[in-house]
Order: structure tokens, then sequence, then C-alpha cells
């Protein structure tokens, strides 16, 4: 059995989420479909990270068992022929046996944009989230500067899930901006890390708005990661603004798994 | 009565055009039902181009009669709030009585974008074409750069449409290339002029596509243009990858109709 990792990007917007649900449309169902013509029989995809409803992906991960000979390069033009047009695989490259787009990963890097306009541009809306009223930004980048760090995230996890340990390591946490041709600015936020739990990114997103609002202040970050506690962290962000950037491995891997917005 | 000059940005995917049709869902008729319960009876919208099935627009400009003494500001405001999210009035002001979205302008900006990349970005399917051949790109600016001028476009006009002149001065044609970053690159042609015929932009990209393919030579361009014959020039390009930029006026106008990708 030969290791394949798949290098994929997706606009997740009709997507239930990467992973296979009954009765709803994931990017990990489209790929097993478009990868069961060319090895005879089901391939199970595993994906680095289960991305939520309306995530999108420009750089996900995920490996598979094959036992068909197939070139990498033909792999990836056979399934891309198959795969609607919302999910194309970039690259595919063999692996060493023991590799696990999951569990191997060492760390994810994620982005969030919004759009902080009058109105939002038409060809913004599926891929941004809409603010209109003024946000303080300099708070907002104080605010994101104190998740950088080896932390308990567990005031950022969704409530439904219980994960063992909830300390992750923040590598980066930042906000940029970007002028808009229609005026006024893109806010675009980078974070990446050793791994990151349920919601967290989205939620860190709706508590650094509430501090852009001026509801939170920079220094108050601190004590909501000391008080592990959901209900004291800010709403989820909507999932439109929420992109898988890239996923990294400690050991060389001969894919390329960067691809930048 | 006012006469209001409307700068208007849309998604073309899920239209038919800009112009009002029967059965059909039309950017002219969201506009107008947005303006209706404004003024309380029917405001026809006349735009400066009738954009077709497909083709996005930046900066089409519409303008309107209108009786209530909404600021325009306002205007703005309850349009977006009534429109849906494909199309967004970017900005409005008041101009003089005698101004004609369509018969006022003096001239209008193309973009045509096309994916010359192995597999075309999930993101940009909505809104470039992809090839993913190799084209000669130096031929296809050297045959670009052959229509800047006065000329009869006929062989570039829709075989369907006569209109009674087809001579049109062309300011600019020109290709640019930007790096993709799932690799490739972006195809860019921006061409600016008096006026457009039917189908001309997407016939004109059809042709240059030719000569990147090696089918024509950049020197053959003149004899086309001379031939104004529509079956000697190239097919028409889908209209996915097409953009209305700007559109211009000669008298200084209040809003800016100038919005870039």
């Amino acid at each position: 059995m030969r290791t394949i990792k798949l290098l994929v990007s997706y606009d997740g917007t009709d997507f239930s989420g990467f992973q296979r649900q009954a009765n709803a449309r994931s990017v990990q169902q489209e790929l097993e479909s478009a990868l069961e013509p060319l090895e005879g029989k089901h391939v199970t995809v595993a994906g680095a990270g289960r991305t939520d409803a309306g995530v999108h992906a420009l750089g996900q991960v995920a490996s598979i068992k094959l036992r068909s000979a197939i070139p990498t390069a033909d792999l990836v033009q056979a399934m891309n022929a198959r795969l609607p047009e919302d999910v194309r695989v970039l690259a595919a490259g063999e692996v060493d046996a023991g590799f696990h787009a999951r569990f191997s990963a060492s760390g994810k890097a994620y982005r969030y944009r919004i759009s902080n306009t009058p109105f939002i541009s038409p060809f913004e809306r599926r891929f941004a989230v809409h603010i209109s009223r003024s946000l303080d930004l300099a708070a907002m980048r104080d605010a994101a500067r104190r998740l950088v760090g080896e932390h308990d995230f567990s005031c950022f996890q969704a409530k439904s899930e219980k994960v063992r340990g909830s300390v992750r390591t923040v590598a980066r946490s930042e906000w940029s901006e970007e002028p808009l041709p229609e005026g006024g600015r893109l806010l675009i936020y980078d974070i990446a890390g050793s791994g990151f739990l349920k919601y967290m990114v989205r939620n860190i997103v709706g508590t650094l708005v509430e501090v852009g609002d001026g509801h939170r202040t920079p220094a108050s970050i601190g004590g909501l990661l000391a008080s592990k506690n959901r209900a004291a962290a800010g709403p989820t962000a909507p999932p439109q603004g929420l992109y898988l950037v890239r996923v990294d491995y400690d050991a060389a891997a001969p894919v390329s798994s960067s691809v930048r917005p």
C-alpha cells in the first residue's frame, strides 16, 4: 500500500464541513467519491483539520492509502476531473507509511477575513464577514498578541466539546489591514499554533471583535484565559470568514502544504 | 423630479444580465424593486451598459428620476437593505436633469480575467475563465496593441446585432499577469474605449486567446479588422471572466464611477 499526502483547497460555502456525515455534503465524501473509481474500491480520506460547515480551506491536507500504481501527477489530474468545481486537489505526493494527515500534523495556520466597510462587496459576501461599524484595530492587535504562547484555551472551546487537554501553543496571533477598492478596509486575522480546539479560532475572533467594539479591554484577555469559562468569552464568529491556510508537519514531506490566500 | 446617478456593483453569476427580461432575474429588476417602496411607485432604472448573463460589474452606472426627497446617503443605505447580497449600490449622487447613464457616457472600461493554471482555484471559478494550456502572452500583448485606435469593429460584433455604426475608438487594450498562490498565473485583459458593440470584448478575448494558442499571428489583426467579417474572428469568450470596471462621463459628475477590482 502507498501512503499519499494530498493538498486540498475548497470553497466551504456549500459544504456541511470537511468530515463525512449522513445526508449532508462533505469534502471528505467528495474526495472519496473521486478516488473510488481510480482504486476500484472505497478509499478512506483522513483530513488534517475537520473544518466546520461554511469554513474554507486554502491548504487542507489529507492522507490516503492506495493500492493503485497511478503516478501522483495523474492522480491529481484524475481527481480534479471527477471533483465538483468547489474542491480542487492542488498537489499529491508519496509519503512514509506512518504519515497521517491529522495525527502527524505539528501545527496549523488559520486566517479570518472581515470586510470592515459600509457595504460588503458582492464578490466578498461568501468569503468574508461584514462589519460596517468602526472597530478599534489597535486594541484588537493588543488583545491578539496576548494569546501568543502556551495557554489553556478552554474559554474558547465549544461547550459541546470536552477534549482531555485544552492547552495549546499559539505562535502567531495578529491582525493586518488592507484598503478595499469599494472603500473601507479588509481586516485579516492570522493565527498559527500547535493545534486548535473546536470553534477556537471563531470564538477568539468573536472575542477580539468585542475588544474592537470597546466592550472588553486588551488587558482583560489574561483573566479570560485564566477563567477557563466559555461563557466569559465572546460569541462564535460566522464560518464564512474562516480559512484553513496551512498544515505543518515536522518531518519534511514531499508536498508543500503552504498556500497563501 | 431629481436625477440621481447610482454606482452599482454585482456578481453576475446568478443574473440573466443587467436588463429587465420576462421570467429571468436581472439587475435592473432588482434595483427597481428596491426603489419602488422608497418612491411609492415604480421607478425605471437606466443602466450605462447592458451587461450579458453572467457578466460582472465593479462600477456599473445607472440613472433614475426620483420624486422622493430622501438624502442620497440614506438612499444608498435603504437600497442595500432591500437588495439581495449579489448587488450593492456603492454610491449615489444628484446630477443635472439631462444626465442619462447610457446616453451621457463618454467611455467604458472592461476587464477580463483568465486563470492560466493547471487547476482553477475553487475561489476563482465564478470570477475567471480557466485555461490550463500554455499561452504565448507576448503574442497576445502584441495583438492587443493593434486594436488601439479608431477602427470599424464589426468583425467583433455579435452576428445577431446590427447597429448603424460599428466604428469605435479603443484607448487601451493590454494584458497583464499576476502569479497565483496555487501556481500558474492570472492573465488580465484591460480594454477601455468610447463604446463597445454587443459581445465585442468577449469576441476580442476569444480572438486574442487564439493568438496565444498560435492559431493566429498578431500581424493578422489588421486584416481581420479590415474584413469586417464576424466569421473570421475567434469564438465568444465565456461571460464569467468579464467585468464592467468603469463608466466615464465627460462632465464632472458628483459620484466617482471608478472602482477597481
